[in-house]
């Protein structure tokens, strides 16, 4: 299948959604990404990388690391994890503090913030420096050893997390947080400002297309099932509360971010990324979105 | 790969589940069933059937209908259907007012019971005669001829069934049901009653599994999108509040009934079948979903 | 005090909102009402009664009923009525599912709908003939022995009354209800249709603000304990979600109808009875709020 | 009326209930308290004070304190005051954020916590030492001069505060705090950790039971208006979620706090104050509940 011709048609056709949704603006490092910017990274498993626009510039990859941070403590701490987040879809807001009051401060999944936040201090618990090992593991994922937090972004984040910060200490007060309420909003913050790149981020995700195995580090990352699981997950709970209409129109197991930012894998098949900043209403890239569809229109594949 | 051998090896390993489960009992129909019933039958592409146990004998369908009628009213209607019910899953109980009344009558998708309804109430609008047009698409689906509605299972439904009249009118009263509430719980109560076996539905989902063309009728029953989206469907919305647990543990679209059915797909491949009476606390069979995941481990193949 | 006089004060205060507030349009029977009808009727303990406006001209009394379904069924059963509804504010509309579901059938108190459901289905299992029984009642309360159901009322209630019907099978489901859904309902609608002036609800109301004792009938309707029970539950659950700015801005415990009538008591002092139809935005008389505000202003007295 | 003889009649009667509830042990200083403690005084319009018990053992107020920090805020913002916060019971706990995150950061009312928060939020924007100002307040109302902060509840209430952290930030994180997190938070622990005497207490609500005129101080504190909506506000939203059954009970406005304390007033007749710390399963005090529907019970005198 010709990649790199696919990528160019549907990157003018995704094009054509730009103007059509919002930036997000809740810090100004993000509120200032030109809204026009496109790029898209599609990693076969044989490592060649097909890349279309703005594929080589750093985002925020913000809830796309959810994914990271959870392959990192699932190495870890393995299926005892499951003792204090589930693996259901919310069927809520992202940061709802309703569910999580009903259940009794257990998130209902990893990729809701207050799972994340979870999951933050389970490394917090297990790694004696988180902050680092987090950002090497993305280097090493990634293959560029420049990937750094943007220390801006981290900032403009804990000024304004207030929710973040309530969540956090609603799972403090419910006996489900081990480690300082603010040790653990400075990791969630930081994860939330690593910048990264399409390319990067394709890269860094194709192990998951590939049964754990990372054909660019020649590696095994993590086992066949907990492959599975991080992608069941993403599909179930990678998108906000749009994860049916995504399983519905692209069907990938896909993460998102409010940079603006989506990895998808097909496995067996490949690893993109795609980013355009402009967001629909549910908070996932508009013109991301609209490029994922069609990559899965146009080749005939997805998971279903 | 040889399925024969594979499903008697994993009947046996299924089988040890037995007996720590639960048979629904609130309807006797149900109850009456022995618990020790374990069948499946799995049907791959070129229309070979595999069966162990009590593959033939059948068992009340209950919410597994809810696919097909799904596929009915879609070839019916079409996209307008989803400005009557969402795509998302619940994250609540299949049968919960909580979410209707705080999204004003509009269900999360077609799975849970108040979505379901919708479905029916859409049936009853377009088609002359729903009750049996639905039988008879099984009918021809499943190749048997004699398949139709256990009218003692209907009629206990009828009796028993406040909460989903308590839905029915609750739709009603949000104008989001064009018939007569009785009407519309009639159809519901019947597809919850038809009577199937393992063999029977692993031929009628067949068609999931090859994009919407089935192998055994050589006709298309559903365009390649249509099929994605109802596989999807399944994935996100269809094992209750357990799909997350389905998806990870699994990996196939499937949806299951309180009669202790299962129906999984896993695209190019195969449909199968699973019946085993008693069900786990999230109303999926405790037995059943051993199975396939047995299924998944074993062939080494799920859709991640 | 000259309450003839502070009456026609106060009825040229309140009929300046008229215009401002919404008349019920849910059944055609409400929705015909004229806009500008007022009338107002105080009985003090002596027996006397001043009027003013509309005040012999009867109206639907819809939920006003409930405190004297409530009295007629605190007397057949006792405090082993609270095992089935609570005493609490609900914090949630008078109709709503949500809290229902979260305690499991148990409705927050008698004066929102699925708790007044409850009190029918008490008087159903206890009295012969409780549409009857009820009727007789109001009759003796006020001296009027006309009194009687509206059944175009009745009819359109039933006919319109899908959330009720929701509510009532919700109950049902949940093991709170023993009679059948049909025969509660057809007393409840019959009881929210109760044609009555503002004169006779006065009457009828005269001993909750006489410790039980009827000056009218020189008789004992209630005990002391049970007259301040009814009492503490208007103040705390009889206008729907504006308890808070009722017991604030006037400070009698007060019960209101969709039809715009709202009974009130001042303990030791009066009953009293206000009808304007225009509703403001929680259901209660626009005007009759107002005219009770007035009342406890100028006179300087309220329970509080 | 021999208030000398009710009270100890009626301290032995409540007395019996010691035993049979829990004192709050979230902060060591609340759970060392001797569970057997009791103490009650009642102060009567001519400034007479009847005492029993414990009455003049200082003890934590904990949230009875909001009926006076609400009173401090009223005087200084007026009517303003309900843009920020709402008059109506929650129906919900008193640290619940479900309610608040569906009602947009507005709480129901002054007397929950995350209303309390918003109280303080304004006083600190109002008064240039809140803390001082408050507890010079307590010390005017009460003529007791050496009533302060107990800084180790303070402490404690600082360091396990979680969920009001979490209510705070939330509240910042919709714009319904002006100033910083810390500041309102540091301000709320202080008024919970108030320590003041039955005795103490008593004179300092006398006004509530006087039209806002205090007998004592011979000086107007509230205006009439303003003192009927405290007393409804107490009435309404007072006892948790349990200001139905209290005013079923009991009949009087009141506020209780986790201390074991509980003010109410009778208008026109007098204050009282009780003390127990075992509490209820609602969070109020057991023998203090039971003290007060006793006093009501036998004076024959309640507002209903």
């Amino acid at each position: 299948m010709d990649f790199g011709k696919i990528l160019n048609e549907l990157a003018a056709h995704a094009r054509e959604h730009i103007g059509k949704g919002k930036v997000a603006t809740y810090i100004p490092a993000l509120a200032r990404v030109p809204a026009d910017k496109f790029g898209m990274a599609l990693c076969t498993l044989d490592g060649t990388i097909h890349r279309v626009g703005d594929s080589d510039e750093r985002f925020s990859i913000q809830s796309i690391s959810k994914v990271f941070t959870l392959s990192l403590a699932i190495g870890q701490v393995g299926d005892e994890l499951w003792r204090r987040v589930g693996r259901e879809p919310s069927g809520n807001r992202f940061n709802s503090l309703v569910q999580l009051e009903y259940e009794h401060g257990i998130p209902r999944n990893p990729f809701i913030n207050a799972g994340a936040l979870v999951i933050c201090d389970v490394l917090l618990s297990q790694l004696p420096k988180p902050k680092e090992a987090l950002r090497d593991y993305m280097r090493v994922l990634s293959g560029s050893f420049d990937i750094d937090y943007d220390e801006e972004v981290a900032r403009s984040e804990a000024e304004t997390g207030f929710i973040n910060r309530a969540l956090c200490n609603f799972l403090k007060g419910n006996g489900n947080l081990t480690n300082e309420v603010d040790a653990v909003l400075d990791l969630y913050f930081h994860q939330c400002a690593l910048a990264m790149s399409c390319t990067e981020l394709a890269r860094a995700t194709l192990h998951l297309a590939n049964r754990g195995f990372s054909p660019l580090l020649q590696e095994t990352l993590l086992t066949e099932a907990q492959t599975k699981r991080l992608n069941a997950m993403m599909l179930t709970c990678g998108t906000y509360d749009a994860v049916g209409e995504f399983a519905y129109r692209i069907g990938l197991p896909a993460k998102s971010g409010v940079g603006g930012g989506i990895i998808a894998v097909l496995p067996g098949e490949y690893a993109v990324t795609v980013w355009s900043p402009e967001l629909d209403r549910s908070g996932n890239s508009l013109a991301g979105g609209a490029a994922l569809e069609y990559l899965t229109l146009v080749t005939g594949k997805s998971i279903f």
